[in-house]
């Protein structure tokens, strides 16, 4: 051939090119758009919220509500014309509070009354409570390293402050987690009668924030009662502990915990018109923990999944993957729900290429998360410039969410939704997670995130972003 | 010289240039740690917040809750040992609300009491109200439009509806300020006895939110009162007169506008110690509306700005320049202190190179915008990578703050500290903005990002973002 011709013919086929990204290019950023507006004016996310949380309310696995929550939400899908809706049985631990737990401490004769709350999975105070004295120590660390001479016979007070200093309040959360969670088991193994854990809040205030904690292999005898106390509290006790060594703290819990219960998984679907067994999983957990009523945890990523299928729909997209909702049973105190999911889609050979999860509350977005190998997040990233015009910004790799967790493999992307994180620790676990809390137009900008990062790799598929191996085959 | 040696002399340079340059941003990073951990672990700016907000309350201009703001702030800053701390005599315009405004529309002998308030600036209806018919208007435009005929004797009701569809709430406020601002003068112009605003909220509640009005150069006599209404009842009224055209509003306000009072902008200064007479300013506005106690707006740009000149000390850096913090006085009704503050700068021949403004709200920061030159823009936007770890992402041109905007020149940049805007709106000149809507960090995030941007400034000078213009000299 011609030189020049050749030359003429490689022009215009890179111009070509080059118009033919700007205008897919184009066209993705005009359905971005389509979603963020329906999201904002046509959204159900919110209405949903309101009725999972005001009608329903706290929702903890095992729970009447949590059944009504299942119940709710499986009507709402339905009403959606997805291709199939059905419920996923799955069983789940039942850990019941019982009455309001009572706690104060005595110093001189004064009684101080203390904001506390059972951590979940807690043993109850024998009938008429306990009474102790207290040792203080600020870590879980420090307590490891106490041995029983100190500690027996006492209640250990774990008053471990939050790190202010760290601008990602989930790291902040992720360094005190050890002292909720493992503190008794050690504790009870020098001893002690009890613990009581410094809540895990950014906030001074007087909620207590409950959370799950675990006796590990500790037998059933050797258990002792764990409660969660208000930040405000915390400091005051432990001022009053420096005038007053020998201070007795009294502590009652009437929780409870039964035999597992049956329970389920919520899921729906948009049977993929092209790839329909190529799987797209967006989900939230139902349950919530008791005290407040699971608005950000996680009712916000509940209605947001099931907002990304309405969403879709309402802007005229048809999947070519099949797109599922799972709300998921027992994120809180168990994983029972996240663990059942991946367990039946390994059994069917089910391929899931993407799965992404709305668990950080329902706060402005600021992007995504992303647990996969760096050639699939390299793809990924090049979409971040269509989220611009939403204020969407972070891209990041790092970890997803926990029930989706165990979708775990070589092959599958898996993603967190990253709102802002500064209130989250506020209300987190605590009596003031509730709706009135949640704004509406953050937690709509968050479902038109979701739903926008779904449509793209629903659109350009696995093959896309899959992972170095694949590509050599 | 040898070549060879000439070579190696060059690549010597260069890796020398590229390892101080690298060194400098290093030091830069950890000045910006160092000021955001002493923001979140050791700010001040909640602490002033709660004072100016539960303690003072709203400050209208021309109030006594003014006047307490003034003489608290100037008492704080001079607790912080700054060079300088002094008072900016400013005249400003009194406007009294009065008795709490009522008012209700019959429809079929049946009564609805509506939530109003008078706009600032507003005339008071007669003694015992007014009653008359409405004519309802969704814009500004079609006001304007309509005519004496449609519009003589009654009462105006401009329903326009936020436009929930913009991520930008900033840019949906624009969008509706017209309504607010001039809708009374043009009603009074074809004989309306009044006007009734949707409250300019992009939310859907009972607060109605005011805001200032203005009747042009309609003389005294042909000036009609003019009210806000909420979200909620504007929906009421609307559907109402759908049903019943006839329906007639009752009006009742007592609001009042006295003689300008002598107040005063704060100002307080860290002499520069290489260019003393070089300034730089941070600044919010110490007024706020009646309704609320001004806690966004702008009590949460005033205490961060006061932070910054302390934060800057608590880091340990010695400007070079002189730092000004400005608390305006009348932002919300005059923009007298702004005018005051750059007619006195210009008097006196002050030269200042930067001015920003926080006034968007106490919500977690996300960047900020800059009005000045494109080149002065690219050097500042070279900072950005600076402000990742924060989650600062947001550098782009346009508006600043009202106050600081008589500065303008073409020698200074102006900049606008850039919050999430999700929430500002359903606060912003209602009864609920409120200490108990700002949170700590996300407060204290911004005072920490300002401080920042100003030590850069700072630091670098004028002379490394100058214009073309100077450039050349």
């Amino acid at each position: 051939m011609n030189r020049a011709l050749n030359s003429v013919l490689r022009i215009v086929l890179v111009f070509g090119l080059m118009l033919s990204m700007n205008l897919k290019a184009q066209s993705d950023a005009a359905t971005l758009k389509t979603i963020y507006e329906t999201s904002l004016t046509n959204g159900m996310s919110y209405r949903w919220l309101d009725y999972l949380t005001n009608t329903i309310g706290g929702r903890l696995s095992g729970s009447t509500n949590a059944e009504l929550a299942v119940q709710y939400t499986k009507r709402e899908l339905e009403k959606l014309g997805l291709d199939k809706v059905w419920l996923q049985p799955v069983m789940v631990p039942k850990w019941v509070r019982g009455e309001k737990e009572m706690g104060y401490f005595e110093t001189k004769g004064e009684l101080n009354k203390v904001n506390i709350c059972a951590l979940g999975g807690s043993i109850a105070t024998p009938e008429g409570g306990l009474k102790a004295k207290v040792i203080e120590v600020k870590t879980y660390k420090e307590l490891v390293n106490l041995g029983e001479e100190n500690i027996k016979g006492k209640i250990v007070f774990i008053n471990r402050s939050w790190a202010q200093e760290l601008v990602n309040t989930f790291q902040a959360y992720g360094g005190c987690a050890a002292e909720r969670y493992k503190g008794a088991s050690v504790a009870a193994k020098y001893g002690a009668v009890g613990t009581i854990v410094r809540s895990l809040s950014s906030r001074q205030d007087d909620y207590p924030h409950t959370g799950s904690m675990s006796y590990g292999e500790l037998p059933l005898e050797e258990r002792i009662p764990s409660a969660a106390i208000s930040t405000n509290d915390a400091v005051k006790l432990s001022e009053a502990l420096k005038i007053d060594k020998d201070l007795e703290f009294y502590l009652k819990m009437s929780c409870q915990q039964f035999d597992d219960v049956l329970s389920y998984n919520v899921i729906g679907e948009i049977t993929g018109n092209t790839f329909p067994n190529e799987y797209i999983v967006v989900g939230g957990h139902l349950d919530s923990w008791d005290l407040g009523d699971g608005a950000h945890d996680d009712g916000a990523g509940v209605v947001q999944s099931m907002d990304v299928l309405r969403l879709l729909k309402e802007s005229g997209i048809r999947p070519k993957r099949s797109i599922r909702v799972v709300l998921f049973m027992n994120e809180e105190n168990g994983l029972r729900g996240g663990r059942k999911y991946a367990e039946v889609a390994k059994e069917k050979g089910e391929r899931h290429v993407f799965a992404l999860e709305s668990d950080a509350g329902g706060f402005t977005p600021r992007g995504f998360s992303f647990h996969c190998s760096d050639l699939m997040f390299s793809k990924i990233e090049a979409w971040e410039p269509l989220f611009k015009p939403y204020l969407i910004h972070y891209f990041e790799k790092g970890g997803s969410g926990a029930d989706i967790g165990p979708l775990k493999n070589d092959d599958i992307v898996l993603a967190g939704l990253r709102p802002d994180s500064q209130r989250y620790f506020d209300h987190h676990h605590a009596a003031n997670d509730t709706f009135e809390y949640v704004n509406k137009r953050e937690l709509e900008l968050g479902a038109a995130t979701m739903t926008s990062l779904v449509f793209l790799i629903d659109k350009y598929g696995i093959e896309t972003i899959t992972d170095e191996k694949e590509i050599k085959d």
